[in-house]
């Protein structure tokens, strides 16, 4: 293992970059803008600019560079061929040769959502646990899935996508995907604004929600901790229904741990207990003991996750 | 690679053994009792016993011998220890270690539905994909999953336990490990045999089940292939049943094939066509075209699997 490496997320808005010792500490971050013009054909160019640029300022060797590493908006292939990120506006490519020819370096890519998974298991909430899952519960609730230190990709990319676990086959709801009833369609800051508006307008119920210009999910958890009943509800709604995607994820892969992530888990122990204890009257007896725990790196996961792909190089 | 291997199935009533060329070809394979006086303490001479009888029969050279895998019916940790095979009488030991000992040959043990998975993987109808799961729909409803071409135990041995997914929280009747609405109570001979029964004595609906002295799952499956109405809808159900889980499958670990085995799987092309229709409707959209094929090895697939635990030694 060489001393240095680069880890790298790639956002529809925003390059998040950080220099990290291949111990797992993080000297530096930074972030440049991500061009989307040019069908997002300056991206790659960026990146190498910018970590070529961090190379002079530091004065390092590259033969003290493990690598880069680089999580992207989309699937990504074993061999490192992206299939359409479509919020960058690329096609299908091998991102990893790509950037490799421009810096002379190893570079290896990931989902976003695999990578952050990763990054928490090296680095964050999931540390000391060699097989795990974690479930990003941000706008929408994706996952990432780690076996014996590994990301799981899935035979077409789909390893981790918790959030079309299907729930509700009765639902007259869509979800993103344009079927019915999944996981993501009560168990993300979307689902739950939706769950509210609908329960607000199917009652009379009084509830501090009615009050607000905008219902937000940080709203709905807020109104829930100061004993609001009806946010109550949608809360414990919200965990009861994860509990049992997770119960099914346990009788799939039964992981050691899950690690719950994403803006959503900054609603903290709330969640968490919550979530573990109907995941403990839910799941098969011998996964009932399974860890549940919070994310810990925040926005910083893709980076220590991408930085994480360079470890088995 | 040597030569020559045993793959050895230890069920309840006999102990199936065979002799394979380890480039996949069963060379002979015959059974012994399963002696279950004891507590199970004569199994493992007993099988020691049978294997030194067939390499001095067959005049084998011990170093052509790769080894004795063992499929076992009851979860095996990654270090080859047993915790209880109820069946068989077994506490917590390490099989591989004694067995091992008695033969001075390697030893590798698995759980039985793993290792079946394992086998039609290695030789089955899941000949040529490294990753798969295999859906043992027998008595009960079970499962193994393979990944990169090897077994996934998971934290409690509790990998691949499919038969526990949520289906029906409001289901009222209890599943065999005492929690509600699993899978197996709907996907499994039982399960559809319990349908059957409700479904006769919740209404006056004519059908050819009525005049049966015993409804068995087969007899099911023969009804609505003869046109049966009402078996045809208890077909319909378990088949769509197994499809929703199957998709939630598909949504955590991605597989590039379901191979579907057990007893109920000799419904043949009238079960994988309908879990097909139903999968395709209901599978994340990038899994839609997921392989699903029907096991090949029948019984023999705990053998051949078995052998298959030698291949990483």
């Amino acid at each position: 293992m060489k001393q240095y490496g680069f880890g790298v997320d790639v956002g529809g808005t925003t390059v998040k970059i950080g220099l990290l010792e291949m111990t797992g500490t993080l000297l530096e971050s930074w972030e440049i803008p991500t061009r989307l013009e040019n069908s997002g054909g300056f991206i790659l160019e960026d990146i190498a600019a910018s970590i070529r640029g961090k190379i002079a300022e530091k004065n390092l060797e590259i033969g003290d560079i493990q690598g880069v590493g680089l999580g992207v908006p989309g699937p990504v292939l074993a061999d490192g061929t992206v299939c359409k990120c479509i919020n960058l506006g690329w096609g299908v490519f091998n991102v990893e040769r790509e950037l490799s020819e421009k810096l002379s370096l190893p570079v290896r890519a990931g989902n976003d959502a695999d990578v952050a998974a990763l990054g928490e298991q090296w680095r964050g909430g999931g540390a000391g646990y060699q097989n795990l899952v974690m479930v990003t519960l941000g706008t929408g609730c994706g996952g990432g899935i780690i076996l014996n230190g590994r990301i799981v990709h899935g035979a077409h990319g789909a390893a981790g996508e918790i959030g079309h676990l299907i729930m509700r086959e009765d639902e007259p709801e869509t979800c993103g995907c344009g079927k019915h009833g999944h996981l993501e369609q009560y168990a993300s800051a979307t689902g739950i604004v939706r769950l509210a508006r609908q329960a607000l307008d199917s009652s009379e119920r009084e509830s501090a929600l009615r009050d607000l210009p905008e219902i937000t999910c940080e709203a709905v958890f807020q109104a829930a901790k100061q004993g609001d009943a009806l946010a109550e509800e949608l809360v414990d709604d919200f965990c009861h229904t994860l509990a049992v995607g997770m119960a099914d994820i346990a009788n799939v892969i039964d992981p050691e741990a899950f690690v719950l992530g994403g803006g959503v888990s900054k609603a903290g122990e709330m969640l968490r207990g919550r979530v573990e204890e109907y995941y403990r009257k839910l799941a098969f007896h011998v996964c009932e003991g399974t860890t549940i725990t919070l994310a810990t790196l925040g926005s910083d996961a893709g980076i220590y996750g991408a930085a994480g792909l360079l470890l088995n190089l």
